[in-house]
């Protein structure tokens, strides 16, 4: 399929946009008619650059409020579209995107619509233009697809078709089964938007929440699966209005835009029944099962190692050539590389580790969804390595840890067992990493993990901080084997708190009071939860006398779903970064929600009482 | 009236809450409870805190999903509600908010609701606290005060009354005209919120968009009108679920929620036919009759003069005791403040001056609504000067220039006419200013521009820079001889961006293609508007060849409303800002916001070709 993209999605000067949308390696580009007024480049300089740039210019738009007017609009539309088709043909554009009518001035009348859309068809005829009808979702008498397709089928006319635009159809909850029925070539254009459900009016949803399909809420993969049905071979074009992706850098949403539509295209393959690796050479996903380990980049071991020593981990080995050691308990791992720049300011979780069945695939998986492949071969005596970065920065290791068929990470490690021998805590393996996302790059990330891992997303939540509302979504396989949650500040936080960019590794425990017990009996700093927090966890639950006192007295953290029970607590925040300890009963499936608002608030408290030392 | 807000309503720990509350002047707090669970004050330091700054702590809340549930659970809401109980107790807190039940096990059942709620009042009556059931606009089976009323009513219990909450009444524009039969000792709580006006789910509004009395669309004033009249003597209490706020500094937001409950306090009584002194000495406003001036700060005068003297005005006098240089046209008044620190990264629009009929009466005013009032005296020969700042550091004078009953601002100006004498240009007046704020502060600012100055806000509008979605929103006085535009740069713009706090004075010109025609002659620089723009002109328009050639020529933008006719073009920007020349025609009312875009991308433009330089 050709790959389009609706200037209007992306931020900067046209110029600006155009150069990001070729970059990206898309096709061509839909015109949003406010980018090129407010530009100084001429429709011929406009139309120069896009072709050099390797991009046709597919559509222009939008043209309003036009078809079901008394005459004497009718001639006022007649007259502004000519001037439309002269800028038209100096851009080289053959498609002109007419909305349905939102203005108080439209008639009720499907026929008088008809005939004057199809005056317009003639006129546009005239200049070889192509007329591409859209039924908004908040059209004044025409609000869906089908209503549109009935109007364009009366009018039958050549040069006019139809626009099918995702979010117009989903976000109106109007069947897009009767796409079927539509001849392909009479449509003429499909744009893409997904959106997540908030429960809003349409028109405000639309104008500010829209974002790349795989990102939001609908099923834009079964739309063009209906659309691709009709035989229509034109491009997929994307169309968002976002309040974000307006100020966020135009490269970089472009490319998020691409990954997008690679990833659509897979799933409308899918869903088509055919292979994805038929459908666009997409190498197919190859799910992690499970962390292989967390690296921390810290200034040195020590302050992270003493938390992880009383954590039961023991340092079971240390990298051949660079300053990194390796601690373990049970299949739990983690790194602490004191070489790092990024560690300087204190430990920073700069990358993970995940098992997977096959290395060298998931690279190419992620290096087809556009992910930053990192080098094989560190150093010359290294074992080759399967990386790449994700859109925070985080390297993400794929790893085949210690099996007979494959290379692993921990041939660079010579071992180190510590006097105390293998470790004797309960720890078993790492429950989930939290990764803090900065704000206007949340629904990046979130389609990354679950385009790139084949990661499956959760409902998106927003936590009360003391100092504003944080998002968080994780992203999950399957059985739980990689959980990784996305935290994101509020939107406008400012860069400089440290703060807001906290990471975690959850570690899970096969026993947490014992674990909380090894900790205090080494002297380990946890974080202290507030009494009042104890008093209403007895107000909600009654979990007996001798229990709640338990958890009080250990500083625990309580909560239950309808499947099992979670308890968890917290270490003291080193850098940037903590480790969580977490133990699951029951299939709970949750990553204690609740529970965190109480625990940024004593967070924060924590940092501010520090402060003045 | 007390006057009381929730700590939800503020950013921060709970101690940091409670200092800004009682800093701010309130009488009491609501203790939102998850503001406690993460605190570490335990209910007995809360309880001592708010009594050293001088708060009552006027309810605890919220205590959910309580009434008409079968009897288990009714059985968990009791034991739930004595550990609250023991709580409120330990801060000293009598009264106790119980939401409407929002969960899927509530039973549509009025008389069991009333039952059960009785029990509850029952039990509090024994720890002599309070129980004020409120009705949540999304609660499942009572949603609306009227409907809450007939079941408290019904459990005629002395322990048990109403919460009433403004946004929860006028956000499902139930009609509050019969509040006024409920008796006033049967209110036990008043909470007020406003919000604008958003087409969105009454939850989702609720949780993210509240705002301050006079903030937002609701008549929050007539609502508290119909519950004053019922003998309600309890606290006005603010409880604003905000993202901004949440984030913002405590102190000042407590401030401006100060500022909301006084000028509230002014229109309620003015509602109820009393006069604004007569309610609480509040001054009454002294509404500007025009601007007497606006004041730039620049490192040097000269390239401002060189503007302005290409606009036909002339240095009509120099301060005698300061590098302040004051430029002359019509009324339109110019201080160029070679002198200040603020100016030293170019110039900035640090000060406007606005003739009032009572420069003193306008200062008192401010002053009584939290504006910090500026040195009388700034030099020893200087005329005494009546001024305050407002919340983005705007310095706001209040003057009676050359006018027989008071000492003058020009006083302190020596004159100094240019050797081409007079003004001999188009210029009349200021017709505008233009004043960014920071994305934070924006409904502070406009709050303080309407009661601070009376001026009466206009429709809040969003205009797509290239760059993000600004806001924007005028406030005037009726006649127009004052109007002031508030724009906002995107939320979480980036501090650093000076192209994001672009201030414009706009000159209003009796003839502004005579007044375009002297920039050319004169060989000063226009704002560029892109060709695009005429031939999309052209296209909405028919103005006749030659007017739309002119228009072209001249680099005029034009707009239009059903009264008239604007025309408006741009200096170039110099610093921070920039000058518009303006000419109203026929009643136009706006600013000509339809060309903000291509404003925006053109100065946008503008500053990336000179990045180069």
């Amino acid at each position: 399929m050709r790959r389009s993209i609706a200037t209007v999605s992306l931020s900067g000067s046209l110029a600006d946009k155009l150069t990001a949308v070729g970059a990206a390696g898309f096709d061509g580009v839909e015109i949003f008619e406010n980018d090129l007024l407010g530009s100084d480049m001429s429709p011929e300089d406009v139309r120069r650059r896009a072709a050099d740039l390797g991009l046709t210019i597919d559509l222009y738009q939008p043209f309003r409020d036009f078809e079901a007017v008394p005459p004497d609009l009718l001639a006022a539309g007649l007259r502004r579209a000519e001037h439309k088709f002269a800028v038209m043909e100096r851009l080289g554009a053959t498609r002109l995107l007419v909305c349905s009518n939102v203005s108080a001035a439209a008639i009720d009348d499907d026929m008088l619509a008809a005939e004057q859309l199809g005056l317009l068809a003639e006129r546009a005829a005239e200049h070889g233009i192509e007329i591409a009808y859209e039924a908004l979702a908040w059209g004044r008498h025409v609000d869906d697809y089908f209503h549109a397709w009935q109007i364009v089928r009366t009018a039958d006319h050549p040069n006019l078709g139809m626009c099918l635009d995702s979010f117009h159809i989903l976000a109106r909850d109007v069947d897009p089964y009767a796409i079927r029925t539509i001849p392909g070539n009479k449509i003429f254009f499909l744009q893409l938007a997904d959106a997540p459900a908030l429960p809003m009016d349409v028109l405000y949803w639309s104008r500010h929440y829209r974002c790349f399909p795989g990102q939001g809420d609908l099923d834009v993969t079964g739309l063009v699966d209906h659309v691709l049905r009709t035989g229509y071979d034109g491009p997929l074009s994307l169309e968002v209005f976002n309040d974000i992706f307006r100020q966020a850098a135009a490269m970089r949403t472009a490319q998020d835009a691409m990954r997008s539509l690679i990833a659509l295209e897979e799933g409308v393959a899918q869903r088509a029944g055919g292979s994805a690796s038929a459908s666009g050479a997409l190498p197919p996903p190859v799910v992690p099962t499970g962390f292989a380990f967390a690296e921390l980049a810290a200034p040195s071991a020590g302050p992270v190692g003493e938390v992880l020593g009383a954590l039961g981990f023991v340092r079971g080995g240390r990298h051949t050539g660079k300053p990194v050691e390796l601690w373990e308990q049970g299949a739990a791992r983690i790194l602490v590389n004191s070489g790092s720049a990024e560690g300087q300011d204190g430990p920073a979780l700069g990358a993970i580790g995940l098992e997977t069945p096959d290395p060298a695939a998931s690279v190419k998986r992620a290096e087809a969804l556009l992910a930053p492949v990192l080098p094989r071969l560190r150093g010359p005596q290294d074992a080759p390595l399967d990386a790449v970065a994700a859109p925070d920065g985080t390297e993400v290791f794929f790893c085949r840890t210690a099996r007979p068929d494959h290379s692993s990470w921990t041939d660079d490690f010579a071992q180190d067992r510590s006097p105390a021998g293998a470790a004797t805590g309960e720890i078993t393996h790492i429950d989930h990493v939290a990764l803090t996302q900065p704000w206007h790059h949340f629904d990046e990330a979130s389609l990354f993990y679950r385009s790139v891992l084949g990661l499956r997303p959760h409902d998106s939540l927003e936590l009360p901080d003391p100092y504003g509302l944080m998002r968080s979504r994780a992203v999950s396989t399957e059985d739980g084997g990689v959980r990784v949650a996305l935290n994101v500040a509020y939107v406008g936080a400012h860069d400089g708190r440290d703060d807001l960019a906290w990471q975690h590794v959850a570690l899970a425990s096969a026993d947490i009071v014992a674990t909380a017990r090894r900790m205090r009996a080494a002297g380990a700093a946890t974080l202290v939860v507030p009494d009042n927090y104890y008093d209403d966890l007895e107000a909600r639950y009654d979990l007996g006398a001798e229990r709640h006192l338990l958890l009080r007295e250990l500083g625990l953290l309580y909560d239950r779903d309808d499947r099992g029970e979670f308890l968890h607590f917290y270490t003291a925040t080193i850098g940037r970064v903590f480790f969580e300890i977490v133990q699951r009963t029951g299939g709970y499936r949750g990553y204690g929600a609740a529970n965190a608002p109480v625990r940024l608030a004593a967070q924060h408290a924590r940092r501010t009482r520090r402060a003045p030392h």
